[in-house]
C-alpha cells in the first residue's frame, strides 16, 4: 500500500465507521430503542453526523485524495475507492456547516412532525415543513449544480448516475402508455380472482416461521444476517458482514412472506458485496435503482412465479391446512398476483406499482422545477390517482401523507423504485437466454440464479454504475422495453386476455 | 455558560458520542448481531475506539481542562464534570497509543481464547494470553501509580474510590470469620430445605411473561428501558433515557425472575441519574460497588423477603397452578433463599457469594503483588474452594474458568461484587429507621424505596463516591457490620439456628 492511500486509509476508516455506527442506531431505533430515548439519542446521533462532516470535509482529506490522485501506483480498486471519497466529499463540502446541521436537525424534526400529520389526516400542519426541506434540498442541489443543470437533474443523478428528466420523462411515459391502456383492459375483460382467503386466521407465529424459512430459502445467510421486525419493512447493513432485514406480520399473510423475500434481495446484495470494497465508500449497492432491481426480482419475478411456488407450496399449505388445503397452487399464483389498483404504493401489485411511482416522480418535477403552490398538492395527487388509477383517496393520510420519504428530504429517490423493477426485467430476459430458468426454480436451485447476480452485480458495489452492469450483462444500454414485455406476457395470461 | 466551559463541552459531547457507540455495538454483539459479523465489526470498534482515545488525550482536550479549572465561573456541576474529565484523560494519557491499541486488540481476542478454553475445560490453553493481559494490567497500573502505591492498589482505587488492599483485607477477613462458620453451622444443624419444585416445567414464555412483569413492578421504566435476552444477563446505558436490561430463560424458573429484579435494579439506577448529568464523564453510577449495592438490594433484599411476595405470590401461582397450588408463600420464600455451597458464582446463594468473591479477591492479590505461577492457578483455586465452601471443582471450567472478567483485563472489579452486598446492607439498615420497610413492601410501594434511594444514591451519579454517599446517607463511613448482620438475622432465622 503507497503511503498516501494508506494516510487516506486511515481517514477513511475513521468516516466509515462513524457511518457505520449511525446506521447501528437508526437499526436500533426501528427495531428495539424506548420510545422515551429520543431527543437525548438524537444529540448522540447529532454529534457523530458533525464529526462525520468535520473529517469528510477537513483539510486533511481533501490532502489525502488530492495526493492520492497523483499516485500512479494505485491499484484499480484503489483508484475506485479514491473517486468515491472524492465525489462523498464534494457532495459535503460544498455546503456550509451551519446549513448542514440545520438540515439535519429539521430532517430529524421533520419525521415527527408528518408522523403526527398523517395521523391526524392533516396535511396542513405538515406544509410548513416541507417546504423548509424543499428549500434546504433546492439550496443543496444549486451548490453541486453544474452550468445550466435543472435543479432537479442534480438530485436524480445523485440517487441514479445517469439518469436525468430527458430519460425518465421518456421512461414514464412509456410506462404510461402501456400500462394505463393493460390495467382498463385487466379491470374490464379480464377473469375475477378470489384473494379473500389470504386474509384471516393465519397466527403470527406461523408466519414469523414462514418469513424465516423463505428468507434462509432465497439465500439470505443467518450468519451473517438477521431478521426483526419493524413498523415498516428495510434492510441496513453495516458492512457485507453484517446485513439486516426486518418485516412486520399483518393480517394478510402474503404481506409478510413477499416483504421478507423483497429485504431478502436487497440484504443478498449488500451480503455479495467483496471484501475487497466493504467499508470503503464504494463498498455498497451501486444505487437505488439496482438495489430495488435485486429486491422486486426476488420479490416478483422470483417469488410471484409459479416455479417458485412448486417445489414449496405444499410446506405452505401443511402450515396452514385449515386456510389452504383446498387452494390449489393455481389459485395461490392468481391471488399473489391479483391487480388492485388502490392507494397505498407499499401494498400495491406489481403492475399498479410503478403508477403510484410515476404520479409522485410528476409531483416531484412540480415541486423542483415549477414552484408549486403546496397548498394544492392534496388536490393535486389526488387528481393523478383518480386519472391514472381509477381511485380518489378521501384524505390525506392515503394520498399526499402516505411516505414518509419527503419529510426525509428524499426526493428524486422514488424514481429509482421504477428504475429497479425496469432493470430486473432487462436482467431477466438475458438471464433467460443463460439458463433454464424456471427449472432451476422448481429444483430449488436459487444458488445458480443467485451466483450470477453476484458475480454480474453485487461483487462490484459501486465500482459500476447501473448503467454499467446493465450494458456489461445484457450487452444493452437501459432500456424499459423488457419491463413493458414482462407485465404484458404475464398479466394477459393471468387475465386469459388476447 | 463560560467559553471555556463551552469549548470543553464539545469536545466531551464527541467523547461522550462515540463511547455510547461502543456501548451500542456491545449491547448489539451481546443480544443480536451475527456471529460472522465478527471480525469486520471488530474493525469499526476499532476505529471508534482510536478516535476516542485521540480526542480524549488530544492537547486540544489537555487545553481546555486546564482553561476550565483556571475559570472561577463554573458551577459546582461543571466543576465535577471538569475534575471527571480529567481523571478519564489521566487515565488514558499515562499510556502510550501503541500500547493502548495493542491491549484493545489483546483484549478483543482474549474473550475468543477464553471461551474456548472454557468449552474445552483447558486452562493451559488460556494461561499464555492471561499472562499477556496481566502484563498489561502491570504496565498501565504502574504508569500511574503514585511514589510508593502498590499496583494492586492502583486498581483497586480505580473501580472503587477510596479502597484499597488494606481496607478489602479486613472487610474479607471479617465476612470469612463470620461465615465460613454460620455455613458450617447451617450444614449441620440447619432444617431442611426443599426446592426440587422450582426446576422442570415452567414454559419459557410464561417466564418471559414474569419477567416482564417483575421489572416493571419494581420500577424499571419501559418508556426508557429495554429487556431483552442474553447469554448472561446484563445492563446497559447509552443515556439516562435508554437503559436496557438482559436476561436469559433457565430449566430452573427463579433464575430469570432473580436476575431481571438485579438487572432493574442496575438499571433503575442509571434511569435516576440526573438530566443534567447524563452523557458527561460523570453521568453514570458512581462505581461498580455502588452500582451492584443497588442490583443485589433490589435482587436479595427486597426481591427475596417474604414482604416483597405477599401481594404477588398469587399472581405466580396464578401462572404456575400445576408447579405452585401446593406450595405455600412460606416454603417458595425458604425455596429462593436456600444455602447451598456450590462452583458457580453467578448462581451461588447470597450467603456464600461473598466467599466466591474472596477467593478470587485472594487469588487477585497472588497475581499482582506475588508474581504466583499462572500454572498453578486451578490447583490454587480448588483449594481454595474446597477450605471455604466445602466443594472441590473438577475441572477448570468449573473452577478458575468459569468468570469472563480477568480475560476482559477485569482484574480488581470483583471486590465491588462483595462491596456491593455490605453497601446495601448498611443502607436499608439505616432506611429501616426512616421508614416501615416491610409494611411498603407488603403494600406494594415500591416507589417510595425508589424515590429515596434516587434523591439519596442514584441522581448524583458520579458527583459523590461511594463513601460519600454511604456518609452522606447513613452517617457512617463504609463498615462490614451491617451486612454480618443481615445474613446472620436472616439464615439463624431461616434456618432455625439461634
Amino acid at each position: 500500500m503507497s503511503k498516501s492511500y494508506e494516510i487516506l486509509s486511515s481517514l477513511l476508516e475513521k468516516t466509515m465507521a462513524l457511518q457505520t455506527s449511525l446506521v447501528l442506531f437508526e437499526w436500533d431505533n426501528e427495531t428495539l430503542a424506548p420510545e422515551g430515548a429520543g431527543s437525548y439519542t438524537s444529540r448522540v446521533i447529532g454529534a457523530l453526523s458533525e464529526e462525520y462532516y468535520r473529517v469528510m470535509t477537513g483539510e486533511e482529506m481533501g490532502k489525502a485524495i488530492a495526493d492520492c490522485e497523483e499516485d500512479d501506483s494505485l491499484s484499480d480498486v484503489e483508484r475506485a475507492i479514491v473517486k468515491g471519497a472524492k465525489e462523498a466529499r464534494e457532495e459535503l463540502v460544498c455546503i456550509p456547516s451551519n446549513e448542514y446541521r440545520e438540515n439535519a436537525q429539521l430532517i430529524a424534526e421533520a419525521a415527527r412532525i408528518w408522523s403526527k400529520a398523517k395521523k391526524e389526516e392533516d396535511f396542513d400542519s405538515f406544509a410548513p415543513t416541507l417546504e423548509k426541506v424543499i428549500g434546504f434540498k433546492k439550496k443543496f442541489a444549486s451548490y453541486r449544480k453544474k452550468e445550466g443543470q435543472k435543479l432537479y437533474d442534480v438530485i436524480l443523478d445523485e440517487f441514479e448516475k445517469g439518469f436525468n428528466m430527458e430519460l425518465l420523462d421518456e421512461f414514464f411515459s412509456r410506462l404510461k402508455e402501456e400500462i394505463v391502456p393493460l390495467l382498463k383492459d385487466i379491470k374490464e375483460n379480464g377473469k375475477t380472482i378470489d384473494d379473500s382467503f389470504l386474509s384471516g386466521g393465519y397466527p403470527e407465529e406461523k408466519q414469523r416461521e414462514m418469513a424465516h424459512y423463505l428468507a434462509e430459502y432465497v439465500g439470505f445467510d443467518f450468519t451473517k444476517g438477521v431478521l426483526a421486525e419493524s413498523a415498516h419493512p428495510f434492510t441496513t447493513n453495516l458492512h457485507n458482514h453484517d446485513v439486516r432485514i426486518t418485516t412486520s406480520y399483518r393480517d394478510k399473510m402474503d404481506n409478510a412472506m413477499f416483504s421478507v423475500i423483497h429485504e431478502a434481495g436487497h440484504g443478498i446484495y449488500e451480503l455479495g458485496i467483496s471484501d475487497e470494497i466493504t467499508q470503503t465508500p464504494v463498498g455498497q449497492g451501486t444505487s437505488m435503482g439496482m438495489h430495488e432491481s435485486q429486491s422486486r426480482f426476488f420479490e416478483n419475478i422470483i417469488g410471484r412465479s409459479q416455479a417458485f411456488w412448486t417445489p414449496l407450496y405444499e410446506k405452505l399449505q401443511e402450515l396452514y391446512p385449515d386456510k389452504l388445503n383446498e387452494i390449489s397452487i393455481e389459485q395461490f399464483m392468481d391471488a399473489v398476483n391479483k391487480v388492485e389498483p388502490s392507494f397505498i404504493r407499499t401494498e400495491a401489485d406489481e403492475l399498479t406499482y410503478n403508477l403510484h411511482i410515476m404520479i409522485r416522480y410528476e409531483i416531484e418535477k412540480m415541486i423542483m422545477e415549477e414552484d408549486v403552490d403546496l397548498k394544492k398538492l392534496p388536490e393535486i395527487w389526488a387528481d393523478k390517482y383518480e386519472e391514472y388509477l381509477g381511485v380518489r383517496p378521501e384524505n390525506p393520510s392515503e394520498g399526499i401523507l402516505q411516505d414518509i420519504h419527503w419529510s426525509q428530504g428524499l426526493i428524486g429517490y422514488f424514481p429509482s423504485y421504477a428504475l429497479g423493477n425496469a432493470f430486473g426485467a432487462q436482467l431477466y430476459y438475458h438471464m433467460r437466454k443463460e439458463m433454464d430458468f424456471d427449472e432451476l426454480l422448481v429444483n430449488g436451485k436459487l444458488d445458480v440464479i443467485r451466483d450470477y447476480l453476484r458475480e454480474h452485480i453485487h461483487k462490484f458495489g459501486k465500482l459500476k454504475t447501473s448503467r454499467e452492469i446493465l450494458k456489461d450483462t445484457t450487452g444493452e444500454d437501459f432500456t424499459p422495453d423488457y419491463f413493458i414485455r414482462y407485465v404484458k406476457e404475464k398479466y394477459c395470461s393471468l387475465y386469459e386476455l388476447s
